[in-house]
C-alpha cells in the first residue's frame, strides 16, 4: 500500500500517522520527491482500512498495490478449486452445463423441460422458484410450491439442481437444493453473504449489473472468510449504454477471473443478452474463452413462459447449441456437458 | 402500450395474441404500415407483462406509453406526500436536514456529534449501526450495540433518528427508530421491500448506484403496493466513469422525480462525492434545484472516523454549510433545517 | 414512428401537427386511449426529425419503430457486402486477419514485424503513423515519415495496409493506403465521415468508446449516404466500470451487427483489453461468435514499443494465437488468415 | 510516479529499467516489501510514458502520483485565468451568460432571439451554423450562410458570439467569431486541438459525453501546450444509464474543476438535460455550485426549431430563469449576466 502525503504535511503529524500504522505490524519506507512525499507500506496490508487513512488531513491519496482479497486470490492458492456435485466436477477444465427454465411454472413444464435438457447433455438443472422482478406487478415465482416441483424434476432426472435464494428467511426450504444461487441484485447483500459463508452448500455467485471484477471477488471473499470455500463465480452481463442487448456479456471477465482467482467461472448468456438468438454464439464464445460452465435458459414452450421467454431456447435449439459448443470444446480438449 | 409486430406475422397468430390481451379488459387498435403493423393497447396496462409479450414469435418489440408505476405516480396523486416525523414535515416545500456520523462508534462520539448538529440546525439524526462494506475485513458497524447508543443520542437531543436496515433479521431491533433506511445496494432487495411495505414506519429508499429513476420508482412501488405510503426517495450519486468523485450526484434527478412522483426527495451529497470539500457546494446546488431534504455526514473528529471519514464534515464546517444553504433557501422561500 | 400526445392536447393543434406530417407523404392513424392518444405514422419515416416533433408542446414523446438507418440496413440489402482488397475478401464467411504494430517506429521494426505476421498467416498489415494520444506529451507517431516506412513494408510483403486518418488535411498522403481507418474518437467526426463518403477506398470504422451499435450504424450511414459503400465495422471495446481491462470487448456486438447490417464486422482484441495475455482468448471468442476479421497488434519487441507495448503480441505469440483461432475456425468451416 | 514490480523480477532487468529512467533526469527510490518491490520516481515525471513502462515484462503496474497535466494545473498557476471578451470577463467570480438558439435558421429568427436574450441579460450569444447530428438525414446547419446571419446578429446586438467549429477546413470563416467552440464529440479530435493551440481566439472546450475530468483537462492541455491559454471549459452532461434526461449534468464537476485548474468553467444545462423544463433548476444549481458561466439555448419559437427545440427556452422563460439565477447569485455575491 502506498500513501501519498500532501505537500507541506507537518512532520509531527506524519510521525503520528506512521506510529499508528507501524502498530499494526507494518513497516514504512518514506520516499521524498520534489512535490510529493510517499509512504510505502510493507507487510500484510489487506486489513488496513484505506478510507480511514484517506480521511487524514495530511493524506492526498492512498493506493493499494496488493489485491484486497486473500482467500480467493490465486496468488495464495495456485491450484483450481474443484467443486463436486453429483457426478459433475466444476472447475476441472471441462465445461459444466446448467440448463432449465427461468421460472418453475407447472409440474409438466419443469419435468418435461428438465428431461429434455438432460437428454441434450446438461449436467445440472436450473429453475427459479423465487424470482427477482423489477415490478411488484410481475409474476414473482411459485415460491416453496415451485421448489417442490423442482425437487420432483431432480428426482425424475437424477440431476442436481441450482436455484436462487432471495431471502435468508427461505433458507430452510433449500435443504435439498444442490447449489444456492445468489442473484446479481444480491451480490452486495453482505448479510446474506455472511450467512452463506457458514453454509456447506456450493454457492453460485452472480456478478452485479454494474459491479467490477474486484467487487465480485470481494463478495466471494465474504463467503470464503466465513468458511465456505465452494464458490462458483458467474458472469451474467454488465450494464452498458448498449440497448440492443439487455446487458453486455463481459467475455473478457473469464480469462481475467481465471488469472486472479482459483474459483471456477461460469457464464450466463441468456440473462446477459436477453435474446434467444444470441445465446448460441455467446455460449460458443464463452467456451472458446475458457469458461468452466454455462448456465442456459431452456423452456419447453418459450412463448408461454411466465418470465423471460424472449431469452429462452427451445429444447431443440438447446440441443443445437450444445452440439456447437461441444465442437468448440473438442478442439480445446474440453468436454461440454455430458457430450 | 404499443406492440410492434414482425413483418408477415400470420393473421391467425395475431388474432390469438389479441384475444389473450383483450381478455385482460384491454382494447386494441391496429395500425397497419407499409413495413410494420402496430397494436395500440387501450386501458389499464400497467399489470401487463411486457416480457411475456416480447417472447411471442410474431412480436418485434413492445413499448410502454404509460409509466409502469401507479401508486407513486404523480399523475394519479397530484398533491405532495407529506411525512411527519416529530416536529418536522418532509415534503412541504422546506428542506429537512438529516445529519450525523457515518458510523456510530462510541457513546461520546455519537452524543457529542448529534448535539452539535442539532445546535447547527439539523432536524433529524443519521448514524449507521449496521454498515455495508465492500470488504469483509473492514469495520462492519457496532450492530445492536450501536443502535442502543444511537437511541441515547435520540433521547439526549429529542430529535428523530434514521438508520439503515441491512437484514430483515434485525427488524425487531428497529422498534424505536423513526425512519428506516434502505441502502443503495438493497434498492432491489425485493423481499426486503415487500416486508417494509407492511411496516408503519417511514422508509428512506436510496437509489442504487447504477439504477435509473424508473427503477427507483418501481422499488418505491413495491413498498407502496404493500400498503406503506410513507416513502422518502434519496438521490445519493450514481456510478459513472468519473474518478474524481466517488459517484456522480445526479442533481437533475431532483426536478425529474418531483415531476414524476408525489414522494419527497432528499439528497446525500456526502456519499455521492466521497469528499468533504464537495459537500457544501453540492448541498447548495441541491437546495437550488428543489430538494426536500439533505442527508449529511458529520463527525466530531473525522480523522478518527472508523468509516468514510474523508467525506465527513466537522460540526463547524457543517454549521457553515447550513448557513450557505439557508441563504439559498431564503431567496426561494424555503426554510432549511431549523434555521 | 409513433407519436404519443399529451393528455388534453387541443384538437386544433393536433390537427395542425398532422397536416405538417402528412405533407411529407406520411399517413397517420390515430389511436385514442383512456389516458393517452397515439399517432401511428405510416410511410418512409426515416427522414422525419424526431426532435422537431418532440419539441411540440402537445407531444409527450416520440418512438421510432423502424431503424433510422437505411443504406446499411440488412432489411433492404439482405446479402453480405463483400470487400475485396488484394487477394483477400472481407465479409465472405472467412476470418481476415490484419496484424502489425500499434505505431510505426523504424524501418527495421515495421518491415521485420510485417514479414513475421505475414509468415504467421496475416492477410493485411496494420500500423499507425498518426497516433491519437490522450496526452500532448506522449509520442504522436512519425506522421508522413511513418507512412513512407509503412509503404516499404507493403512492398516488402506484398500485403495491403490499413492505417488511421486523424485529419482530412492528411488525406493526400493516403493515396497508396489500402484501407483508411477512422479511429474510435473520430467515429462521430461527421465532417470527416462526409468526406470519406466521397472517397473510393474501403473505410474501417471503429466503434466509439461509449457509443451504441445504432450510433455506429448511423456513422456508417454517413459514409454510405455519400456514395462509399465499402465500409468495414470494427468492435474495439466499450468503456465500462471494469478496470481490469482497458475497455470491455462487446463480443455480442458481432452477432447483433451481423443481423442488423450487411457490412462486415472485425474485432480488435488488442485495444479492447489493453493486455497481451487476453488477446488470444478474445480472438478465439470473436471467431467463435462469427467475426469477419481480427485486427491484432504485434510488435517484434513489445518492451521497446513506443506506444501500447503492454497489449502487443510478439510474433511468436501471434503465431500461436493464429493456430488456436484456425482450430476454432476449422470446426466452423471458416478459414482464418491464410492458414 | 510509482512503479510496482513483479515478484521475482531479475535484478539486472530492474537495473536496466532504472538506468533508462534516470537518464531522463529522474531519481529513483526503491521500496522492497514482502511480496512487492516498488520504485518511487522523483522529479518531473509528467512526460514519462506510463504505457511504455507498463509494457516491460518485469512491471506489474504503474501509478501516477502527480497529475499528467501541467499548464492548466492550478498547482502551478494558482490565480484564476480571466478571459476578456468585449465588455465581459469570464472567470472573475461572476456568472457570464451565453444564450441563443441551437441552430441559426433565418435572419429574423437569429436577430429576434438575440435581441431578446440581450434584453434579458445575456452577455454573449450562442448559435450553431455547423451542426453535429447523429443522422446524415437530419438538418446539418446553414453552414457559412448561417455564420453570415450570426454576424448580423452580433452587429445588431453589439454582443460577442460563440459558435462551433466542426472542421479545420472551415476555420477561415471564423475570423469574426469571438469564441470558438469545440463540441463534445471533438473533445479528443487531437489534430483540431493542436491547431487551436496556435490560434489567438478563446476556445470553449466541451467535455465529451463519456470522458472524465482528467481527460477534459488533458485535451485543454493540448491547446495550452500549443500556446493558446484562453480556454473555457464546459460541462454539458455525461452519458449515464438514466433515460429521463438526455445526459446527466455533472454539477460536482464544477467545484472539482475549480480546484484542479485555473481555467473558467461554464455549464450547459440545455444539452445536458434535453428538456426545457429542467434548464431553470439546473441553471440555479450550477450558479449555487460555483459555475463561471451558463450557456443556454433560447429560441423565439421553440416549436418551429429545426433542431433541439425540446430543450430550448422561450425568451420569456429565459427571462424568468435569469431572474432566479440572479437571486441565487445575489446571496453569493455574484453578478449573473448583465443583471
Amino acid at each position: 500500500m502506498i500513501i501519498i502525503l500532501k505537500k507541506n504535511a507537518p512532520k509531527n503529524e506524519v510521525d503520528d500517522l506512521c506510529k499508528v500504522i507501524e502498530s499494526q505490524n507494518i513497516k514504512i519506507n518514506e520516499v521524498k520527491g520534489a512535490h510529493t512525499t510517499i509512504l510505502g507500506l510493507i507487510g500484510d496490508t489487506h486489513k488496513i482500512d484505506t478510507e480511514a487513512i484517506e480521511a487524514q488531513e495530511i493524506v492526498e491519496s492512498v493506493q493499494r498495490v496488493q489485491e484486497p482479497y486473500k482467500g480467493v486470490n490465486r496468488k495464495f492458492h495456485p491450484e483450481n478449486t474443484l467443486i463436486d456435485i453429483g457426478n459433475t466436477t466444476i472447475g476441472n477444465g471441462d465445461v459444466a452445463v446448467i440448463a432449465g427454465p427461468c421460472s418453475i411454472e407447472t409440474e409438466e413444464q419443469i419435468i418435461d423441460t428438465c428431461m429434455q435438457v438432460k437428454a441434450a447433455g446438461a449436467n445440472l438443472l436450473r429453475g427459479g422458484a423465487f424470482k427477482p422482478r423489477t415490478s411488484p406487478y410481475s409474476f414473482q415465482g411459485l415460491g416453496d410450491e415451485g421448489l417442490k416441483l423442482f425437487l420432483k424434476a431432480k428426482k425424475a432426472t437424477g440431476l442436481p439442481i441450482v436455484t436462487e435464494l432471495m431471502s435468508l428467511a427461505h433458507i430452510d426450504l433449500f435443504a435439498d437444493v444442490d447449489i444456492i444461487q445468489v442473484g446479481a441484485r444480491n451480490m452486495q447483500n453482505f448479510e446474506m453473504l455472511k450467512e452463506l459463508g457458514k453454509c456447506e452448500k456450493p454457492i453460485l455467485l452472480k456478478r452485479g449489473l454494474a459491479n467490477t471484477i474486484e467487487e465480485l471477488l470481494m463478495s466471494a471473499e465474504y463467503i470464503f472468510a466465513g468458511g465456505n470455500t465452494k464458490i462458483i463465480l458467474c458472469e451474467r452481463g454488465i450494464r452498458t449504454f448498449e440497448t440492443q442487448t439487455r446487458n453486455t456479456l463481459d467475455i473478457s471477465a473469464i480469462p481475467v477471473l481465471k488469472a486472479l482467482t482459483h474459483l471456477p467461472v461460469v457464464v450466463d448468456p441468456s440473462h446477459a443478452t436477453g435474446k434467444y438468438e444470441l445465446v448460441e454464439p455467446m455460449s460458443m464464445a464463452a467456451v472458446a474463452a475458457g469458461a468452466d460452465g454455462l448456465i442456459i435458459e431452456v423452456h419447453n414452450n418459450p412463448q408461454k413462459a411466465l418470465c423471460d421467454g424472449a431469452q429462452s431456447l427451445t429444447p431443440k435449439h438447446f440441443g443445437s447449441c450444445m452440439d456447437k459448443c461441444a465442437q468448440i470444446g473438442s478442439v480445446l480438449g474440453k468436454k461440454v456437458g455430458t457430450l
